[in-house]
C-alpha cells in the first residue's frame, strides 16, 4: 500500500496517477473506473505473457468481463493497419461504448490503445497501465495518443485523457537495460527543462537509477510525473507551454525517422537530440558550453547515446520540416535559457540550422 | 446575399451555419477561418469537377494557399485505408497543424475529411461545405466524423466541430433525384422527433420539395439545422437527448449493413427504418397506428422506400446488436410518444424485437 496518487488537474477530465509496487494486483484502484463491468486489455506479445494474466485476474476478481487483445511488439507496428486489428477484435466481441480499454504495456501500446479508445465508436474510456519506465514517466501522462505514418512519427492521433494511470514499479524489474536507460532520458528532460534541483539529484543518483534502486526509481517517476502533469494541466492541447516537453524531440524525431523507427529507441534519440538542442542553445549564447557538456555527461552516465548519427544537413532539415510544431513553414525549436529553464523559439531560419548541423 | 447565419451554441466550439445560393463564391464567409492561409480541400471525383475549381478560386482569391485531395466517390471508400490517402497527401504537401481542411461534398466526404481533421497531427481546424441535401440538413452539423469498419458503419470516429458550415443551395441543382429524396428523409425525421408543425408543413409541401422549389428547400434546410443545432447544443457528446436524432437509424443501419453499404442510400434506409420504429411504437401503444401510416405516406410522397427488405429476425438482431447506443447488451431504441415527440427506450428485450420483426 505504498502509493499516494498524484493528480492531473484538467477539470472534468482530471485523473489520478498511482505509482508503487504491486499495483496491478490491486482491484480497488481499477474498480472505480469500471462501473460498466466490461473491459478490453490491449497489450503486446512481450508484455502480455509477463503481466497479462495477473491484470486479468484482478479485473475478473472485481466482476469485470474481460477481453485481451495482443499486438505484435514494436514501434514498427504502431500503424493504422494494426490499429484496425484492435477494432476488429473489439467489434468481434461486440464491445460497446462503455467498454473500458486498458492499455498494458509501454509507449507504443499506450499510444495505440489510447487512440483506439479515442476513436472506437467516437470515444470510449481508458486506463493506462504503463510497464516501461518511458511510459511511466512520460507517454502515459498527458493524453497524447496516436500512430505513425510512413512520412512521420505520431502524425495521426488525438488527445484523449485516461480515467487513471496505474504505474506498477514491479514491471520495471524485467525491463531490458537499454529500455530502462531510454526511460531515464525523459526523466533527465523533465529536470533540464524545468527543475535544476531535480537534475542535480539525477546527477548524484545516476548509478542508483541505472542499477534500479527501488527508492531512486520511485522518486524519479514521481517527480517526472509531477512536472509533466503541471505542464499538461495548464496547456492540455499543446497551444503553448506544453511544447517545452518536446525539448530534444525535434532532433530526436529526425534521428528516429532517418534511422527507421525501432533502430534507435525513442529515449535514445531524445538523449542525442537534447544534447544537440543544448549545444545549439550554447551556440546562440543562451547557455554556456559547460552546461551542454554537463547534460551530455549525465546522459552518458545513464548509459545513453549523446552523439547523433551522421547525416547530411539537408536530410535533417527534411525530417525536421515535418515536425508538428511547425507553423507556416518556419522551424520551431525548444532551447534552453538556463539549465532548468526551456523556452520555445520560433522561426529559426533553415540556413542557420543547416550551418549548425553541418558542424555538429 | 440571401443568407442569415444560424448559430450552433457549443461554448468555445460554437460555429455558424450559412445557408443560401452562391455561397461557395463568397470569400468573406471563408476568410475569417483561414488566418493561417493554408487549406486542403477534400472532395470526391464526382463533386470535385462540379464545384472544386470555384471553391479553389474563392480561396486563392482570398490569398490562401490551397491543395485539393480527391477521393473516389461512394460509401464503399469510407474506410481507414482511404483516410490514410488523405494523410499521405497532407504529409506529402507538408501540411502543418494550422492547415485548415475544407470538406467539399456529401456526407461521406464530410465524415472522412472531418475525421482526418480530428486526427491529423492530433487535430486541425476544418470547414464543412456540404453539397448534398443529406449533408446540408444532417451530417455537416453536429461534429460527428468517422469511417466505417467491415463489421459496422461509423464504428471508428471522433467528435470534431467545424469552424463553420457553408451550405450553398446551388449545389442541390445537380443532385440526382434519389439523393435529393434521401436528404428529405432526414428532414422528415427532424419534424417527426421534435416538431409536428414542421412535419405538417413538409406534408403540404411534399411536391414542392420533390421538385426542388428553392424557397421550400431553403426553409426545410434551415428548420432542420435549427432543430439539429438545438439538440446538439445541449448534448454534444451524445450522452442523452442527442440520441433522438438516431430515430429510424438503428433499423436503418441494419438495413444498410445487411444489404452492403451503398445499395441502399443512407436516407432510404432511414426512411424504411423510421417506418419500422413508428410501427413498433404503435405496437407498444405509444402512438396510434394511423400516425405510423401518416409517416409512411409522407415518405412515399417524397419518393422514399417505406418497406425494409425481407431478412430473418436473427439477422436483424445481429446487426442491431452492434449499434453504438447499446450498453451492457440490451437494445436501445428511439421510439415515438407522439408525432413530434421521440423518446429513448432502453433495454428492449431481444425476443420482443424478434417477434415484431418476424411479423413486420
Amino acid at each position: 500500500m505504498n502509493d499516494t496518487a498524484l493528480h492531473v488537474a484538467l477539470g472534468r477530465r482530471s485523473y489520478p496517477i498511482h505509482i508503487g509496487a504491486g499495483l496491478i494486483g490491486r482491484a480497488e484502484l481499477f474498480a472505480p473506473h469500471l462501473a460498466s463491468r466490461r473491459a478490453a486489455i490491449v497489450t503486446n506479445e512481450t508484455v502480455g505473457p509477463l503481466h497479462g494474466s495477473r491484470l486479468e485476474a484482478t479485473l475478473r476478481g472485481a466482476g469485470v468481463e474481460c477481453l485481451t487483445i495482443t499486438l505484435p511488439d514494436g514501434e514498427a507496428y504502431k500503424t493504422l493497419e494494426h490499429l484496425n486489428r484492435v477494432f476488429d477484435a473489439l467489434l468481434a466481441a461486440k464491445a460497446d461504448r462503455r467498454t473500458v480499454i486498458v492499455a498494458l504495456g509501454g509507449g507504443v501500446v499506450g499510444d495505440m490503445a489510447g487512440f483506439a479508445a479515442a476513436t472506437f465508436q467516437r470515444g470510449v474510456p481508458f486506463i493506462q497501465v504503463p510497464t516501461t519506465l518511458l511510459a511511466q514517466v512520460d507517454s502515459s501522462v498527458g493524453g497524447k495518443t496516436g500512430v505513425n505514418h510512413a512520412l512521420g512519427k505520431n502524425m495521426i492521433g488525438a488527445f484523449h485523457q485516461p480515467l487513471a494511470v496505474i504505474a506498477d514499479t514491479d514491471t520495471l524489474l524485467s525491463l531490458p537495460q537499454r529500455e530502462l536507460a531510454a526511460g531515464l532520458a525523459e526523466v533527465v528532460k523533465h529536470g533540464v527543462i524545468r527543475d535544476e534541483t531535480f537534475l542535480a539529484w539525477i546527477e548524484s543518483h545516476a548509478q542508483a537509477l541505472r542499477e534500479r534502486d527501488a527508492g531512486a526509481l520511485s522518486h524519479a517517476i514521481r517527480r517526472s510525473c509531477e512536472i509533466k502533469a503541471e505542464i499538461v494541466s495548464v496547456d492540455e492541447r499543446e497551444a503553448g507551454e506544453r511544447a517545452l516537453l518536446n525539448f530534444g524531440h525535434t532532433f530526436g524525431h529526425a534521428i528516429e525517422a532517418a534511422q527507421g523507427y525501432g533502430n534507435w529507441l525513442h529515449g535514445e534519440a531524445v538523449a542525442a537530440g537534447m544534447v544537440l538542442a543544448a549545444r545549439l542553445s550554447a551556440r546562440q549564447g543562451r547557455i554556456d558550453a559547460g552546461a551542454a557538456d554537463r547534460l551530455a555527461s549525465i546522459l552518458e552516465r545513464l548509459g545513453l547515446p549523446v552523439k547523433a548519427p551522421a547525416m547530411p544537413a539537408a536530410r535533417w532539415l527534411d525530417f525536421m520540416g515535418r515536425d508538428k510544431k511547425n507553423q507556416d513553414g518556419g522551424i520551431t525549436l525548444i532551447l534552453l535559457e538556463a539549465v532548468g529553464r526551456a523556452v520555445v523559439v520560433k522561426d529559426t531560419p533553415a540556413h542557420a540550422l543547416e550551418t549548425f548541423l553541418a558542424a555538429a
